[in-house]
């Protein structure tokens, strides 16, 4: 057996349009050395990814060709000279698409395995989590009675803000691309009714299932859904803008809706970033982590089997071929 | 002489496009009978009206076929019998289209006229004013040293819109549709730059007019000017949306930019309608009559001669022809 060494998955080109696994590189780094060295247990693969490929404007540089591309990971100490960490220890941190990662120690979040899988860390308890609670909760500004639409229903975000808004009083209203995550939304996640895109005519769709019109749209996908809830707007809808994955792989600066809804009906669209709220990380593990301890908040993991496959299943997330928060299982833990 | 008889014009048929003179018909209705009634001085032509000869969803209903055409105006008291009013005492109305007009006076605000033209009422201390004040203050919350785009920049709304964001000690810029106009945003009202969006290239024009990028944008126009000013938002933009005048005329539902701006720059465009807003009237004129008054806050009319020549004075509003506030003459005051 030789020398152990750092596999990962490197970004190996720029993609135009749509990415193939021949964007990625897989090689064999050297083993990284300093103060706290971990292994991967679990890579996350997100939508988000798709912008750090490209190097047009975006909210953070892209990744350099040639570089380990980026992500969120769950990791097992394997050293550590941080009095803070100690082998064996679970720990969050973003070490990117690859098997070891170092750093000082100050970027990671040590885990508790006791209570819910440490793997929630990228999901529902991670960064997908307080995105759903930061866009729904801050921006929405969710109020008993109110009709939430989410788009992307069944993934990583959407499954959170449909169930939070079920507990604060609204309906939730999930739009979602096969019948299967349909069923999921409504009979698991317990949404009050979910819409498949890719079989049903939109507009009637949300007409129907938003007998009072639609007070928020989280929106995630842009495109066509963003156009159709825009027709079913209430006055003073609020529409929290987290992601525009139907655009993500678009070569030329597609078109948006019209925005004369926005003006008839008072609405408001803001993007928003989950980084950017760093300071509400508290409310929401006070407020989500119960929740999912006590299975009122439920999830679904999609697993891909080895950091070799992250290529593929990241391409199929960009199509929705998911069904659940999508993570690698890169290694297994030890001791 | 016959009999007094109270000239109108009405809705004759709804535009497909844009709208012509043959929309409308001038007729002579009988004279009003009631409590109050007054002879128009002073009608309003709102770029809002365009959507109140359509049917199609809107925030408010539509003129019905054969009705006055609904509008601001300026009127003289002819004959009361509310205590409140007095016959030559000046009021501001909703009377229309119209030379004459009657209520019971409980929708009539009286007018002081010995401070600024009674016509002010209609312009830069009316509805125009009062939109520019919600939009830039309460929505768009501009903060000393940020830059403010206004589009339609020497019209009614636009003009107030910068010079309250220059008082507020932001940078101002604005964009109008000739160099005349220009020249008077930047020479007369004090705006730091101005765009000439008919002759100049607006992306490399907005870069260079906004070199710390832009701030709020108070949009007026939506189009090309819309999708150009998306590109240079600065983080956390906001976007008062008053109107979207290059789509009013338009037969199909136009495309809107695309709206991953919002999300890079974590940009919000809130809708809005001044009419939701009428607490804020106190504070409106509290804080920018005295600005009027001390000629600190100027203003312009444009100012056409005869009800008769509303609807073509209306038809140009709608391309731009006018420069200032866009106000008839409809009759001269008595006494």
């Amino acid at each position: 057996m030789g020398p152990l060494m750092n596999r990962q998955i490197r970004l190996k080109s720029r993609p135009a349009g749509s990415p193939t696994v021949d964007n990625f590189e897989i090689a064999d780094g050297p083993m990284p050395v300093g103060d706290v060295v971990r292994r991967t247990l679990w890579l996350s693969l997100d939508p988000y990814m798709r912008g750090r490929m490209s190097d047009g404007p975006s909210y953070a540089a892209p990744v350099a060709l040639g570089d380990v591309m980026c992500g969120h990971t769950v990791s097992q100490v394997v050293e550590s000279k941080n009095p803070d960490f100690r082998p064996g220890d679970f720990v969050a941190g973003y070490d990117g698409w690859q098997m070891y990662g170092v750093s000082s120690g100050k970027d990671l979040r040590k885990l508790d395995p006791s209570g819910v899988p440490i793997s929630t860390a990228l999901g529902v308890l991670g960064m997908p989590g307080m995105t759903a609670f930061v866009g729904l909760i801050d921006i929405g500004q969710p109020k008993a009675g109110e009709t939430v639409v989410v788009s992307a229903a069944s993934g990583a975000v959407g499954a959170v803000v449909g169930q939070l808004a079920k507990i604060k009083g609204c309906r939730a209203v999930g739009i979602a691309g096969s019948a299967d995550k349909c069923r999921y939304v409504v009979d698991e996640l317990g949404f009050d009714a979910c819409i498949n895109y890719k079989t049903e005519d939109l507009a009637p769709a949300l007409r129907a299932a938003c007998p009072n019109g639609v007070d928020i749209d989280f929106e995630n996908v842009g495109g066509a859904v963003l156009a159709a809830v825009l027709r079913v707007l209430n006055k003073g809808a609020r529409i929290p803008l987290c992601g525009l994955i139907s655009e993500y792989n678009a070569t030329a600066n597609t078109p948006g809706p019209n925005l004369r809804p926005l003006l008839v009906h008072r609405a408001m669209i803001k993007g928003f970033i989950v980084s950017d709220h760093a300071d509400r990380a508290m409310a929401f593990h006070q407020e989500v982590a119960p929740l999912v301890k006590s299975g009122r908040i439920k999830f679904r993991e999609d697993i891909v089997a080895g950091l070799d496959h992250a290529p593929e299943a990241f391409l199929g997330l960009l199509e929705g071929r998911n069904f659940g928060k999508l993570i690698v299982r890169v290694s297994e833990p030890g001791r």
